[in-house]
């Protein structure tokens, strides 16, 4: 198989809930994606839970890459204490049962796997759809992989554009805010970066339509897809009225398949550690002479501030249909 | 004069420099409203400065209220030091001469001052142009201020609204960010507040042609702004290439004015008083139920989202127009 020689290697760092779960799918059936290793931690579940989710949802699944269990907890202050489970359930995976997988995580843990990954593959990714705690980690073991990664692409964060502010403060997303001090340490990083915030993610929304097309298109993949994402859609029906949700993490994936179904900015970006704005992220512009000197010298992220919705979506159902075939 | 008996009695609290000026003229050729104090504070100059600047305004005009000298310096922690004289010159008045004005301050300061005139007039109205070091130092006198006052329109902050963002820092507006602490101890009491940010003042722009009309219509108090706002102007230029600027202080005389020209949002508000978003306005909003309780209890404010940008500058030329009868 020559083609396989062509795929992108790809870290899944996860706190692995519903919506994970959904961009781990997508990710595993994307021609173009081998995945090398997924990274859990704590988030949307406990990281016994996220790790137990991984294991389960890759044995599933066959997805072959091995499971490294991360961070228990954040390294800075987080906004909150415990787990969403109004919005993931108390498995992270809107209680539907997984039963014990037979595979096991490997021995050592999610930083060092990072490190270790980094200098196996000449071109490395990660997608990173939980707080960052892991990468801040393994920065601290090594900061070379800064270099070595091709590039981090986040699902976090919320810059305002399209009126998209935060969703467990008003300012706060909930991966950022699980862990803003390692946030900070990725974003002010040499690794180059690109987030895809709640600005472009609440504009890629799906429905029961949505799931009932996958269910039918994607074969085991769609079923299961339906099954979990029934808790998490009436989580969102009682905030909104609407059994609609978006296709938070999902995005990071479309992001690193398809960058140009995404408007960004180069900006750099910093995260609020303290006080009423914890877990927010800003990024700067360079058309103002600022007072404040806190941003100069930060590497740029891409920032995603507008989105396809459309094309999203299709990205997403194309590819699940090849698990359907 | 029974007419006057109608007039609404206003403090003009004020770091004045020039667009402040601008504001206080508007104010008193406005024919519904008397002014019945001028408390000044630090900010744009020392108060030292702004307090010369508003005597010396005041005696130029014949504005009859009396003239209240405050803060000198924060209640709590500022974004950055010194003054910017970068934009407002040296004098705070963009460098002209305003000589040494026969009129002084009174003997007691601008928070007591506030809390006197509260007992002395039945409805009262603060326009606040510069940080809100004043009113917080008044309540901290006399908590009951916040029933006597009707509202105090405050010009400072900004919430993202139409992409504009912060003028010292990514997040924070320099007259807010020149007391966070002071702003966040408004914003959380019982004061009926009303934000008039850099998201409707950055719609509200003035250029060359503007003053020039000004120059010819207003008379002395025309001709007064046009040589003011020429230091201010050659400013903006220097940040934009063009020689347009904010009307920002006159804005907040505006909303005074005439409330329909903008449009609002109510919900509670709070300032960063700490951390790399120092300064900034947040304001929440009740979709969301979210981790933080820092919004808890928070009474709500009205938060100016967008503006007839032509209807404030129309009011300003025919209200100076009156000067120049």
């Amino acid at each position: 198989m020559p083609a396989a020689e062509h795929k992108r290697a790809v870290i899944f760092d996860t706190d692995i809930g519903i919506d994970d779960a959904m961009a781990l799918l997508f990710l595993h059936y994307a021609p173009t994606i081998e995945i090398v290793g997924i990274t859990t931690r704590f988030g949307n579940a406990s990281v016994e839970n996220t790790t137990n989710n991984a294991l389960a949802v890759a044995e599933k699944f066959s997805i072959s890459a091995a499971v490294y269990k991360g961070a228990a907890g954040p390294l800075g202050n987080r906004l909150g204490e415990g787990f969403p489970t109004h919005v993931h359930g108390e498995n992270g995976m809107g209680n539907i049962e997984l039963g014990k997988p037979s595979l096991q995580a490997e021995s050592i843990d999610a930083a060092h796997a990072i490190v270790n990954l980094c200098k196996q593959h000449e071109s490395l990714s990660i997608v990173a759809v939980g707080g960052l705690t892991n990468i801040a980690a393994a920065l601290a073991l090594d900061a070379s992989i800064a270099q070595q990664l091709d590039d981090v692409v986040i699902m976090g964060g919320a810059f305002g554009y399209s009126g998209h502010r935060g969703n467990v403060s008003p300012v706060a997303e909930a991966n950022i805010a699980s862990d803003p001090l390692a946030a900070d340490i990725v974003f002010s990083s040499e690794i180059q970066t690109s987030v895809v915030g709640l600005d472009v993610t609440h504009e890629v929304v799906f429905g029961k339509d949505f799931i009932q097309e996958l269910a039918a298109r994607a074969g085991e993949a769609g079923r299961f897809i339906r099954e979990a994402t029934d808790y998490y859609l009436n989580f969102y029906h009682s905030l909104s009225g609407e059994y609609q949700c978006p296709l938070h993490d999902s995005c990071a994936v479309a992001f690193l398949l398809r960058p140009d179904l995404f408007t960004t900015v180069q900006q750099p970006v910093r995260v609020v550690s303290e006080g009423i704005a914890i877990g927010q992220t800003i990024h700067s512009n360079d058309i103002r002479r600022y007072v404040s000197e806190e941003w100069d010298g930060i590497p740029k992220s891409n920032v995603c501030t507008a989105v396809d919705a459309a094309g999203v979506l299709d990205l997403y159902q194309s590819t699940l249909a090849l698990a359907g075939e």
